[in-house]
């Protein structure tokens, strides 16, 4: 990306062997940075001030494990911005990892088919008792007998406590502690690709969390000439953007490198505000894909985007990020107001068949007519886009989590209505994606769940949820966010599958699944094989698909 | 645009005939508007509330002339946004105006070549002793001498006090009472048409000017969601946005219906924040251009850029903007800094002879590559943009005016650089454009000026100029703005022309005119057949084109 030799290598410490590690932070703010080792012995290092404000330097006698601070101008002492590990909370020490040290067994693993992808979102945290990889990799069978083929991990870099989404993550190259760290991760990718499961992370390049986050000490990773949704927008496009972009770049790179992971899906692409001739999104993409490429496997980016913008997916020789896929809310937004007739907030735009059946259509309901929940026209159409680089749902951890009480669609339909659901999503052309639980009807709730060290900031949160569901005329009770009692009941409660009737619902998805891959008329992406109907004054939605001539 | 029937009409106030008046105003914030008509009698309308914010209604016994307030919620008085002309400036009452009425005689003009355009910048203000349309129009046989084929007229809309750049506009529809009112640029434009010299408009639809700007009353035509070098950013996607659009969108087509207007220079589209998979700038071309193909005519869309992003003149089938051509400031810095020797602000990134090599053969010199003044690599290659998409120019008000002192060229270049000036510019393959006064050496400076009533701001721009310039360094005296004389300096001296050596600069610059019109390897646009080689340590740009095989 640059001639500058810094640059080409990955920030943070990288065990080099033998005892040897390469400490790399863009730090242009500081003058001097220091590595201070706190374990297993007090050391203070001399990193030397390289182009553009990067801080390097490569020493003996570290062995991984080890832990250590960064020092800025010997004033401010700051864990590692692209910290591998943090073994005592966000707060805490950085370690030095060795990444290479695995023994993978997945030589022979040739990364997912874009044609035949089936998704399932899960949150580590919640899926299991444990709430940990290896925990998750007990399950993989039963998610390979379900019948999907590749996990959607929800984000796993570190964040403030235990019990998070993962949203409000600060170290975006370290694995949450409590979830088993960065040899936990590596577990479980190898046991999914030892079992055919591909595994594509949740990663967030829109922001940081606000406890633990110490970049602005470092340099310009913020900027104030964009608000966002969550506070500071990150500084994609200003001074110091090229630094900043490789940062995530690099992350991404990390990633599918040392954890073999399959893709990514990155969050909130719409609030990455970044007005460059050669916007991060495409970069991003581009690297990602090349990295591939040089490993001899396929990745998949698949982007959650609200912006109804075909750019997202189109090719950078048109123009676009060149995403091999994106989220589809509005396929959701039209199943979900015909099976529970919710019409509050975004449901506004929807509710008729006509919805569904564009959404079936196009991808998108919203092409550029008039929301009015939106005040404006929104969307634009992505005619030329082919089914498959969409993924559609009837749930997700947003849509379930950001409701009051995280009620699942279980709670807020019928029975039938959670079966209309299945064969809506799993037998469309688009890719389908499920939300851990949702295969057997889970009632638990997933609702919206932290636990800040910082008192001030957890008092904060939990008055902040109250305030939010006040403002939009909630009454009920809003669970606290802080409160662990809010975690556990979000838990999976596992056993269900077996009961009744849960299985038959259960036994459905498998069914459905199946079909889907098995039926050469389901198995065509091709949309000018499909003929939509919606018959609104009936009711009725109306699909034919078919194969061949 | 929309099945509202308000929105397809024009806003503001529009003469029907016999007396009849249309008035029509998004204004989504008050539950009620009033117009006050305050002459030639007092009267108070109700104007009945329409879909989307509109208010609108067709009142009789109004004739062109009258003077009007809106009444909004019968509390806030004030101009209408939309005013076609504020007799009194920007405080005072709004006038009805009949832009029907003027005896046009232009019609078998075709509309501008793109080809083989050359255009002239121009301010009105200080182009004449008198500072008016009228007085412009007794030139124009002497540009047409020149070999010009295009006037570029800086912004006429409305701004405070008498004396301007135009950049401070606050009515967007309104033609500046001391240039001529709306009477005169329809007086000029027809005189143009006559002599077969084009017309474009600057426009500024990133922003408004601070004094008399009173859109926020009405509606959200600003947003906070991004912040602008001029403070709130227009509301180009938010809610509320696609009423935003209409306003200025339907202001274009009002220039092009009822001024005959050729086209447009599009103000700093940088600042035009917006994020919607339909922006903006792609309406704005494409409804210009529909109107154009409507009237019969070529129209010409000129974007000023500091993106060095082909995104914003590419068609939006590959994802662009579909402008025909941009302002080129790489060119001029390159040629600027080779002139001048001077290397302060973003003239860092220039001064060597392989810049301005590499703006001949792309367009931008920064096509990717690192820039030391932005602290970010910038810009993308615009390889397939034909050569006539790129403006040129070694002056412009901005290059002038921006400086503490508003020196121009010939200020600080030998008589031989204003020669080699106008040759690079011109016998290059791009479209020349020529700052007022540039042609024969005009020695008055170009100073910013500004006359705001108010006095609070007009102290409050004096201060800002001298700190702005202090924060640079700058030690020198910096002319105060809103000091009459500052204007007056920077009127044109006419009568150099005449004068030796102005006359022998004013010789050449007319003979490279009617050389690249007449020699088909200077009219030829194709840079497939140009050569271009900068020899650095000679100090030679060696330069070759070629017409045919």
């Amino acid at each position: 990306m640059d001639a500058n030799p810094a640059t080409g290598e990955c920030p943070g410490a990288v065990y080099l062997g033998d005892g040897r590690c390469r400490f790399l932070v863009w730090a242009p703010l500081a003058g001097q940075v220091n590595v201070r080792i706190v374990s297993p012995r007090e050391r203070i290092l001399n990193l030397k001030r390289q182009k553009r404000g990067y801080h390097r330097g490569v020493f003996e006698d570290i062995e991984p494990g080890s832990l250590y601070f960064y020092l800025l101008d010997k004033e401010k002492e700051r864990p590692d911005p692209a910290s591998r590990h943090q073994p005592e909370g966000v707060h805490g020490p950085s370690r030095v990892v060795d990444t290479g040290a695995y023994a993978w067994t997945d030589q022979c693993w040739p990364g997912p088919s874009r044609r035949d992808l089936a998704l399932y979102e899960l949150h580590v945290g919640t899926f299991t008792p444990e709430g940990t990889f290896d925990a998750v990799t007990a399950q993989l069978d039963e998610l390979k007998a379900l019948g999907i083929n590749t996990l959607e991990i929800m984000p796993v870099a570190q964040f403030p406590g235990s019990r998070n989404w993962g949203y409000d993550g600060v170290y975006p190259y370290a694995v949450q502690h409590s979830y088993g760290g960065p040899e936990g991760l590596q577990r479980l990718v190898n046991a999914c690709h030892g079992k055919g499961l591909a595994v594509i992370l949740d990663v967030v390049y829109n922001h940081l969390g606000p406890e633990g986050n110490y970049l602005a000490d470092f340099g310009p990773y913020f900027t104030n000439r964009y608000t966002g949704p969550w506070g500071a927008a990150v500084n994609f496009d200003g001074p110091g953007s090229d630094e900043v972009r490789r940062f995530f770049i690099q992350n991404a790179l990390y990633w599918l490198t040392g954890f073999h992971l399959d893709g990514f899906r990155v969050d909130a692409v719409h609030a990455i505000k970044d007005f460059s001739a050669r916007p991060f999104l495409e970069e991003l993409n581009s690297a990602v894909h090349r990295r591939g490429e040089r490993l001899g496997k396929r990745v998949y980016m698949l982007a959650e985007s609200d912006l109804n913008d075909p750019r997202v997916i189109l090719p950078p020789v048109m123009g676009g990020y060149g995403f091999d896929a994106q989220w589809t809310d509005d396929f959701h937004h039209a199943l979900h107001t015909l099976l529970t007739g919710e019409r509050d907030g975004y449901y506004h735009d929807f509710g008729g068949l006509r919805h569904l059946a564009r959404a079936f259509g196009r991808g998108y309901v919203y092409t550029g007519q008039y929301s009015e929940y939106r005040q404006r026209r929104h969307g634009r159409s992505p005619r030329i886009c082919p089914a498959r680089q969409f993924v559609v749902f009837a749930q997700n951890h947003d849509q379930v989590g950001n409701r009051a009480c995280g009620e699942r669609l279980a709670a807020l339909t019928s029975f039938d209505g959670l079966k209309l659901a299945a064969c809506t999503v799993i037998l469309s052309p688009f890719v389908p994606l499920i939300f851990m639980g949702e295969e057997y009807g889970e009632t638990a709730p997933f609702q919206y769940f932290t636990s800040h060290p910082d008192p001030r900031l957890a008092a904060a949160v939990s008055k902040g949820r109250r305030q939010e569901f006040a403002a939009f005329g909630w009454e009920g009770a809003v669970p606290d966010p802080q409160d662990e009692n809010t975690f556990l009941r979000s838990r999976l409660n596992y056993g269900l599958r077996s009961r009744h009737p849960n299985r038959v619902l259960y036994a459905l998805y498998r069914q459905l699944l199946q079909l889907r891959r098995e039926l050469p008329a389901l198995a065509d992406p091709d949309r000018e094989n499909m003929e939509v109907l919606g018959l609104e004054p009936e009711n009725v939605l109306f699909i034919r698909r078919w194969s061949g001539a």
